[in-house]
């Protein structure tokens, strides 16, 4: 028995949340609580998964006189998904709360085959934005501001809103790749100019997260030619995107995929200059469980999905960061 | 002295602010500590307004460990800011926390001069998105999916990426516009229909926000006829929301003003169609205080910038809001 707040955790149960809702899972029965700006919409789209219950604007009283009115002795709560102040109103109550930090998350953890069918698309759909941005800024690209670009990003992925953003694109150029969450500037797109392009769309509420960089040369991408130093650095995150793939194996840990790409970049000179973890399992949020880091002793298992996306930032020169998406499977990770 | 870590409230105080930072206050210093991947840009930002410390990605130990050498003893901090998990880590320090819930909020009650300006601007390049909305129904509007509506009041109300949304507008056509939050769906626009468009950017950070609720009949909107009872439902809205603010006034109780509004509902027979507050603050947050709400107290002062948002919902058939943000003057609420 378990209450939830966090949007996705509730999804997750019900097939539906929005900004106002928390859920009670008891035994037999999910109660979902929202108030009446969403009750109709609730009732409608949750059908059988649960019970909508119409609750005032603040929605912990309801719960709180619900709890008591059952008689619950004890509840699972996340300690991340709870404000001091919000816990205390709850905790009033005569029951024991037992903190499971990340609880929905770690249910989450490994994906359901509908749930991969899903993120696969998401993958699918963000890859083909990829390909028609680039396309854009053959044809238009050049002179125009790092902000523009980055809105064209945002509109060109999203597919006229048939999608939604897995989250605000990063679309940075020259130095300013060298900022892991760069903010776009008033800066112009050159020929000659490093591009590094972050962004991913939502399907069915499910994300994708991709990550390239390239060079950009007036209208052909394919004549560019980096300077060796630049070069260099690619081929060197090239490598450790590589390797981590080809390497990860089910029953390694989380650790030990981090390790093969932090070893590349390391071996190359730049160990300093990768400043992140090597990934992190992407769903409902675009940040799940597993982290790909180097502290995560989670024993990685069939079907969990991440991210791999080493890097190399030079401060104030320039960072390359290339990221894919991959599906554990028994007989290694499958790029998605 | 204080520690803040909700990006606006430190972006107030410091002029920078990102997904990964924590303020802390002291007599005559601020202190803002974020890790590596921001430590170049905040550095660059913050100049002289506060000092900026790089940490470990784990911003709380290096937080708690900078307090120990201090030997600061005690500290306000903000319950619904802080997860009861994050919380826990900085209270195994020997300080005494003190709750004070909004404490940024209450700060930003009161908007200065130049806040006032930048929202203002906001407004400005919010109602004229409306309007550049409104021209493109009119000419292209008709047949085209609530969805792709949305999509399009998301692009032009950006102005190709120069301003950010306050929040994802809500497009709402028909019996969709009896939800006050609703969610896009594939209905179509045809002549005729009640569309409901909420929503806002953001200039320099600060928000707007807008309510325009119309008629869409082919290609002209002016020739469009309400049935008497939607035009009835209409004209009370808009009645409600010139009432209040016709008569607010500095010294009010903020629930004063959502009385006006109510009271002319009510008086129409529309009371339990009200399904919220009249309004609410706007600043760096696109919900901020003062709330105007039957129950608030708070006394409206010179400078305080907030929404007047009257509405009638009829489930299932139709719903009408009308939407401004003023802000408080000696002589009354002046319309932005």
């Amino acid at each position: 028995m378990y209450i939830l707040k966090n949007e996705n955790a509730i999804y997750y149960e019900i097939g539906y949340s929005c900004d106002n809702g928390i859920l009670i899972a008891l035994e037999n029965l999910k109660l979902f609580f929202t108030d009446s700006r969403y009750f109709e919409e609730a009732k409608e789209i949750v059908r059988n998964r649960g019970e909508v219950v119409e609750a005032s604007r603040n929605l912990i009283d309801t719960a709180v006189e619900f709890l008591k009115k059952e008689g619950v002795k004890s509840l699972q709560f996340d300690p991340y998904e709870w404000s001091v102040a919000e816990f205390k109103k709850l905790s009033s109550l005569d029951i024991e709360f037992l903190p499971k930090p990340h609880l929905s998350k770690e249910k989450r953890i490994i994906k359901r085959e509908q749930e991969i069918q899903y993120i696969s698309t998401a993958v699918k759909y963000g890859r083909a934005g990829f390909q028609r941005f680039k396309d854009y800024l053959a044809v238009k690209g050049l002179g125009k501001k790092e902000r523009e670009l980055q809105f064209k990003m945002k509109t060109i992925i999203q597919q006229k809103g048939d999608l939604q953003l897995s989250f605000s694109p990063i679309v940075a150029l020259n130095e300013n790749t060298s900022k892991p969450h760069a903010l776009p500037t008033d800066r112009r797109l050159s020929s000659g100019d490093l591009v590094l392009v972050d962004a991913g769309v939502k399907y069915k509420r499910y994300c994708s997260d991709r990550t390239e960089t390239f060079m950009f040369q007036k209208t052909k991408f394919s004549s560019v030619k980096m300077t060796p130093k630049v070069q260099n650095i690619y081929d060197t995150v090239q490598k450790a995107h590589d390797e981590a793939i080809a390497k990860a194996k089910v029953g390694m840990k989380a650790s030990e995929i981090d390790k093969i790409a932090r070893t590349v970049i390391e071996n190359a000179g730049f160990g300093k200059n990768f400043l992140h973890s090597t990934g992190h399992g992407v769903g409902l949020d675009i940040h799940e469980f597993p982290n790909i880091s180097q502290s995560s002793d989670v024993v990685i298992e069939e079907n969990m999905v991440f991210t791999i996306e080493p890097a190399i930032y030079i401060p104030n020169f320039m960072g390359v960061r290339i990221e894919d998406m991959v599906v554990m499977k028994k007989d290694g990770a499958k790029v998605l």
